[in-house]
């Protein structure tokens, strides 16, 4: 592939974490061309002062930050990642798509099909409700085809794809009872943004174990929306956000109730065979979905700096329950990461290319 | 008090995480004099060429290691502690009773009633089951009483503290079912002990977060145990704990289920203030247990270092879940500070004397 | 000591680091009775409310912080911490002296005896440069005795501390070149306070080591005027500080050069002899300072949460240099622990009081 | 390039934290196929089961750990990367080199001209004398035409690669005084390898900063090889290494005597020139060099996960040296990405080959 077919691309909002992780992922991408990156704050330095680390890769001594300026970015650019605050995205999406620039949105603006749960949920009227049909919600193993075509990719929060990606498929074969879910979720301290707060100082965090944002976290409200598309009913879950002492992963622990009651070993056996034949109908042959069979249980250690979801099961014979737990990096297969799987599956290349 | 009143103390096991533990809060202790510590790998050493953090502390540089010999020890002190791995605790605390020294037993060896859960969950017969009867479970909130008049002790695990001090109240007020509790943790890596395994290496736990013993941890048989006592009736449940990179502390979040449905936010509303109300009474004047009401969450950093169960609770309108939050360290009120409650409840000090 | 023997103690400026390390010693101190702590940010909330893990302590629910009003103070207290920015200090202290108030000041504001040397390093005029005569330099090891009699004691700062203490003995025996000292030290990053600030969020530290602040720190003018006044002659030193990520401690390479060359083994093994004999000279005794002799080399996690510094001490026949090694807690012995030590000192108290 | 031309490369020692990055970057390399990995302890089980984060990579579920056996591996391989213990290096090197097997060794058993040398600072007769001299010290950026020819490869240490290359052009230079270099280095906890010790415990390593192993690491014998050739005269150093509570990075901080004293102002301001000039002349172009000139300072957070070294300098005017820092990732520039870069010269692949 020549040159002359190198994807113009922009990253508006590219000084926090996950615009970070994109700069990084598509400097290094085959078939793309970093053509523009914004970022209010660092307006008119290079990315080599902004991050020295990226200062040995091309580019980086010459690219600059500017304004985040639609007209600007849309001349720039086919397509945009938005890496920005909720509610701020949707203001930089809209002129951009007008002008035909196609665009990844990595905040929760577009991930939402009803306006009025957004509203809900994030406590304003949505800035721009007719793009909620229209947008797709970025998840590639489940809307692999919706992604190929679309112009706007509503890509997912890092709880919700460590959750939908093992739970999808246990509703799909009605293998659980939708209505008793609940999510036990540990986040690193890069999921609350790169933003000078006293909680997330170093020494706030570092001997630290809390949880926040309960009962009603933000989240919760794209994870029913998927899993209740799913069910094909609707679904309310629990879940609990903890943060934890890492720089990155999630980890989610999350509680399933069987379909119908397993009374004996055999049952048991005989449902245990099932989910693992699904989950491997699910994601045998995904390159980024590791199904752990084995004794392996999941450890964010091996997914942080990949694009990999790994996940394992077990099923307590004394509780009934059966019990997933899933490993993300939340910044890469959590958000920058499957970002550009979209903009992979969107432009025609491999959809691996540029993220093993 | 003068230096005829110090009870002559012995530390069975002290150069593991607990024991050290308990050499630091015994050596600050008002009422105690340590007259014997035991370690196999460091007998003939002095307490500061081991710990050299204890140098400057009184007759750390007398003190010795000696070998782990009942005779010796009895001889020496009124009342032991042991920290040993379960089993081996068992060989020591025999002799030492029958030579009239009391006993307070950090491992699991005298936590359980019945020898067949015992064995059950430990994989072995119970070496001395004649003992099971006499033993005192050393939870202070709990069994203050007992404890007082106990020649031996069983102080409780630290994940079965996390979780029994805020369920049992709510259990003995039938607010909650008993049948659905799930109990989430949060451990730090002393709680595996100081014990040389690649798995508890800096690097393989620096930026990790991973499930561990699901879905039969060992801890269950004393939560059960305790919970079937508080409900008067057999409790099972679900329990999951994870290994996180913080030298201490525990997070157990807990959801329970309440009794009967609340279907308005009136009855929700009733339900918060009779919870409340409960575990103001269960703790209000508990100098070790502290009710978060208001909108603070536990966090470890407010209890590490400390004697302090510190919970909170929400209610979730959307499932009608209650959720239980609490934090604890897992080397203090998790092990050595709550044997030392026990052990001035024995000896009739002031409950919190070396513990503030 | 009755409580009518209760020294009312302020602390101005408690919710810092600093601040909050003098609460927790106050608090539990046996002969202070905190009665006033001020916090422009927090006025009006209760101690427990602020640091939620001092909510178990006597009168954390009562204590209010209050603005930083001298008047109040004054009236309140026999004697204030100050634990504020250099700058801010001395406007708080001039009033306070002034009312009769005793005053114990953590920031740089009187460290230095030249307000020459405090335009060079701080960058502006001293704003009360009268009192410089009259404050008293705080290592009690070195200044005991005009401690006790001090109105204003000038506690020093963490990385003197860790210098002060291993240096002053051999530039007063004479037995190193004054004109050749290197410090490197590193520091954990409580150090940089607590402030809402990007480069000391969790994820810029967490895997992060670096120097910052060379070649001409500020803290180089108290250390450089603390050797000159023990070698009688004007010491100029290299010193670079570095930020690693622990919450506490410093950790001081010192690396000096034997007054006179040391050609052969013997004359190395007596000028070792004469280190280690000076070294017990001047801290044998000193409750606060351990001299690690034997094999030993410093750990901050030995004095993490003590009053204690600890240093060893090695000659290198190879380059003839003497490498000196100290670790210290920058919260504790580092500021306010070292505080509350001149405390004790000023008020007649044992001068571990408190402390142990 | 196809795949005939893919260099059959085997990675003996594959367990350790070396050899584990070595996997990484092999699976990776365009030009690499990696057919056999060693480990006694793994010896069996195959890639993925050993790493799960590699089993998502190809042929990490077929590619099997096997017995360090030097007739299997020469078979199977053109080239061997030895990733094992000093001592144990050797044995293999010897028997591979005669097979024809090139080898890249990652340990220290050939870095050193001398035979005596070794002795002295290893403790035992160098097993395999006959090779030191044809054997080449592999840092590309000194020895680039040595490597391209070599069979057998001497990859340097962390510690040396950090304090060589931002010394070596100032003492060619003739800029610093040779005799006087002292070498302050703060390394990761990885960088003691991946054995269960106690020592390396989590626990014993999240709170603590420790110097160790002076005042003769083993490491000096190489930096002062390397050293005395560049200032073609006996250098002697002093080096101090810390442990840090990172996984990864080694920071050195290296302080330095100008050749001759600079007196004032503008002969410093000429002296820095200077510097600058001949950093710019030894690493401009180099890709994995990264001269920090204006403000930066070096922080591992930027080459962790790289195979880029960073440095930058200070000339103090005050005490008159100049000092230098440096910033490196021990697993990937000092050790096994550099190992890939002396690997892409020998077979004559872009040097950046699988490390950009």
């Amino acid at each position: 592939m020549t040159e002359a077919h190198l994807i113009k691309t922009a990253i508006v909002g590219a000084s926090g974490y996950s615009g970070e992780e994109l700069v990084h992922l598509l400097l290094k991408h085959p078939h793309a061309e970093l053509t523009a990156i914004t970022s209010r704050r660092y307006a008119g330095l290079t990315l080599a002062q902004v991050f020295p680390k990226f200062a040995s890769l091309p580019h980086a001594r010459e690219l600059k930050f500017s304004e985040p300026n639609p007209d600007l970015v849309a001349q720039k650019a086919t397509v945009a990642f938005l890496a920005l605050p909720h509610g701020v995205s949707s203001e930089m999406a809209v002129p951009l798509l007008e002008k035909g620039c196609r665009v990844i949105d990595l905040s929760a603006d577009f991930r939402l099909k009803s306006a009025a749960v957004y509203k809900e949920f994030y406590g304003h009227d949505h800035p721009s409700p007719h793009l909620l049909a229209q947008s797709v919600y970025g998840l590639p193993e489940i809307y692999r085809g919706k992604i190929t075509q679309a112009a706007l990719v509503a890509s997912p929060g890092c709880y919700p794809t460590s959750i939908l990606l093992p739970v999808i498929p246990l509703l799909r074969a009605r293998l659980i009872q939708p209505s008793t879910i609940i999510a036990d979720s540990l986040s690193g301290v890069s999921g609350a943004g790169r933003k000078a707060e006293l909680d997330y100082l170093f020494v706030e965090c570092h001997e630290s174990m809390r949880p926040y944002g309960l009962p009603k976290h933000r989240h919760l409200s794209e994870i029913e929306q998927e899993l209740s598309l799913a069910a094909d009913q609707t679904v309310v879950i629990q879940f609990t956000p903890h943060l934890i002492p890492v720089n990155r992963g999630i980890l989610s622990t999350i509680y399933l109730t069987p379909a119908s009651p397993l009374e004996d070993d055999e049952s048991r056996g005989r449902y245990l065979a099932q989910v693992t034949e699904y989950f491997h109908m699910a994601y045998d042959g995904e390159p980024f979905v590791r199904v752990l069979d084995g004794k392996a249980l999941p450890d964010t250690k091996n997914v942080v700096g990949t694009n990999v979801l790994e996940f394992a099961w077990r099923l307590d014979p004394r509780t009934g329950r059966l019990i997933v737990m899933s490993a993300v990096d939340n910044i890469v297969k959590g958000a920058s990461g499957q970002a550009v799987q979209s903009y992979n599956l969107m432009f025609g290349f491999p959809e691996t290319a540029g993220l093993l």
